[in-house]
């Protein structure tokens, strides 16, 4: 029988890992500009980490086992947990604001489907201890900054501020788990559930009026002022008033693409100030905010600011813009056994100079060797000759043009460097 | 309570990560330069991959669990199998030889020891459809590149062949399971247990003497006509000529720093060929050799050669080599909050150019945001004041030489890339 990988799990090969790899550099460069540096977590961490965050629940949707010692420990579920964990264990004295990125696998434990797979990977990042607005500007200019640098056209950023639907309910006596539960249904777009739920906790019907026309608007700054027309609450004039001050700021930042919506929730009552979500057509690919996470972990209270690229994704929405895939920049092919040996010098030779360079290693005969380098997708073929070795010579083959010519072997790597652009 | 990592992992942060990083780009550039590309599997596979590679026994030092599905699952322990399952899977009819090299980690339940880790990195390849000695060679060079542009010197690279004592023991009646196990404690080095074990299965004394003397036998190429000498099996003077021609052919690639030892083996009977293992000092720090492990996933015989690196004993030697850390280029302190805007939008206009560059988050006085630019590691800091504002200037700080001097915003971009030497 053979083996399979697990449902839900993916395999790469050669040009997935290419594109990904492409995607991942570009990223790194942007983070890294605005002076991110990486950091890096273990793959599990103890069970609790990830209750204490965001319920008993989320154990069904994630990979959890004892080990051997008894502990329970769990694939993690996401990345901003762990990395306020390692805030508490070894950066609380660290001069801030501290600014780190991370790149890894995340696991879920849910029926595949399209697009969703139980292994998948976030890049994303976490700037704690600067003050708003100017740290989420930055932080949104950020995500901005990478999108372009992907060359992505077709993405809207929008933004919202817990406060606004929170202050409204709040005022309307409706606390603690009860506004959770409307933040946790806003978030995942239920208004059908949302519906039931007011109406189970009698919640007025003008008010639920206002909510769903609340949460429905979206636009630019202008909406803003509608939203201050319609809702009086202390909590959310001044979570407009901060929407307010993050825009003139995102103008400053340079960002563009983004509007204001009040729909963009979280049920997680950590998440004290703006929150954001990036969209291609109707694909979320980005999630932030700012939250108070480092407290609930034993921390000294800091505010942070941070959001999660679904690095796959972004990948997909990349798509293969690489250029042409090949597994060496040239192959070297010697014609006969008295002349492989110079093939591994020769090849060894053009490896030292910083060419990529593969050479046979399959003892077929020339025919053969040219089809396979053909396949591997190289610029040159090098055949190893034995009459022009003795003239310290090869036949540099073009792949493309399929024009030959003999080279010195004294001026192959200068020769190969200049015919692909390198250095 | 405070929330810690589980025992036996790690967090890296700011600059172990940029010396690890460091150290996989360079890998990276020589396994590319050698025709190898990257792919990616599952961080964890069917428990049975491993059982069907390893045996049972392998469980007592994994990470294995049952999903909700009920299937039984396990954290990867090595990338050998999961890389064979793949082949099968989905490279089979590829055009051979295939170079494929990755860079993941590996989990071992074990008790935390110094070095020793739960959760481990391995960076390696494998080289499939291959011909011996040729490709073993190469894999070798490979190698041994790699650790030279590390900048390491002080390695051995010990090479030996399972034929050599398989061959003593086959022709001497010891076969199947009781070979492998005496193969094992060769492995293991565990000489006591060995020598108990041999006389359990009475293998009479003097053949005794003349396996202990084969695998204590070390050296250069002279070791191969001494071993000759003493063994006149078929298999074993098949072996010694196999490692001769190998021996001529590193010659060839222009790997140094080896030696011939019989003493290198393998308890796992897919092991058909040489075997290698790379040392500094008496830490092992890459394993690797040429085995059959395509067919016990139920795939078409195939030979392939491949090794690992340890990456984290790999790191740990190169040590922290790497230049000054520094989280950005450059800092941009507004003097006053009138000045604040002005130094997000230098801020963002040196990001644009390439040049890494932080700006002030924290609304801190001028004394506060120099000290913190200092702990930055940044080599400028640009202060940008009313004054020099009005006539489209700032002042760039040396944080080095201390010295200051007021530069044009508009050259702003190409006075910074001058003195941090980019591009």
């Amino acid at each position: 029988m053979e083996l399979r990988k697990p449902r839900g799990t993916r395999d790469f090969l050669f040009e997935d890992m290419e594109l990904r790899k492409n995607v991942e550099m570009k990223l790194r460069n942007v983070f890294e500009r605005y002076g991110y540096r990486e950091i890096k977590t273990p793959i599990f961490e103890h069970l609790k980490l990830f209750t204490i965050k965001s319920g008993e629940e989320i154990k069904e949707q994630m990979y959890h086992f004892k080990d051997k010692g008894g502990r329970n420990l769990a694939l993690r579920p996401e990345l901003t947990a762990p990395i306020a964990r390692l805030y508490v264990n070894k950066l609380q004295r660290f001069p801030k604001p501290i600014k780190m990125y991370y790149f890894g696998s995340c696991f879920r434990y849910e029926r595949p489907q399209a697009g969703r797979f139980r292994q998948f990977w976030q890049f994303g990042c976490e700037l704690i201890g600067g003050k708003s607005p100017e740290a989420e500007a930055e932080t949104i200019a950020l995500a901005y900054d990478c999108l372009k640098e992907l060359g992505l056209k077709n993405f809207k950023i929008h933004i919202g501020h817990m406060g606004i639907v929170r202050g409204m309910l709040e005022e309307n006596g409706v606390k603690g788990e009860k506004q959770d539960h409307i933040m946790t249904l806003i978030d995942k777009g239920d208004k059908e559930e949302l519906s039931r739920y007011l109406n189970e906790i009698s919640f007025p019907s003008e008010l639920q009026e206002l909510l769903f026309s609340l949460i429905e608007m979206k636009g630019d700054s202008k909406i803003l002022d509608e939203i201050l027309d319609i809702v009086g609450y202390r909590r959310s004039v001044e979570a407009i008033q901060e929407l307010k001050n993050l825009e003139s700021l995102l103008e400053v930042f340079g960002v563009k693409n983004y509007l204001m919506d009040p729909g963009i929730a979280r049920g997680l009552d950590y998440y004290t100030g703006i929150v954001f979500e990036i969209y291609i057509s109707k694909t979320q690919i980005c999630g932030g905010g700012t939250y108070n996470l480092i407290e609930l972990f034993g921390g000294e209270k800091v505010e942070s600011t941070g959001f999660a690229f679904g690095f796959d994704r972004l990948v997909e929405a990349v798509g293969n813009k690489t250029e042409k895939f090949s597994f060496a920049d040239v192959f070297v092919a010697p014609v006969s056994d008295e002349t492989r040996e110079a093939a591994f010098k020769i090849a060894q030779k053009i490896r030292k100079s910083g060419i990529s360079a593969d050479v046979d290693l399959s003892r077929r005969k020339l025919g053969k060797l040219l089809s396979y380098a053909d396949h591997l997708g190289v610029k040159y073929t090098i055949i190893v000759g034995k009459k022009e070795l003795k003239q310290k010579r090869v036949t540099v083959k073009d792949m493309e043009s399929g024009e030959q010519k003999e080279v010195q072997i004294d001026d192959l790597s200068d020769y190969l460097r200049r015919g692909l652009k390198k250095f």
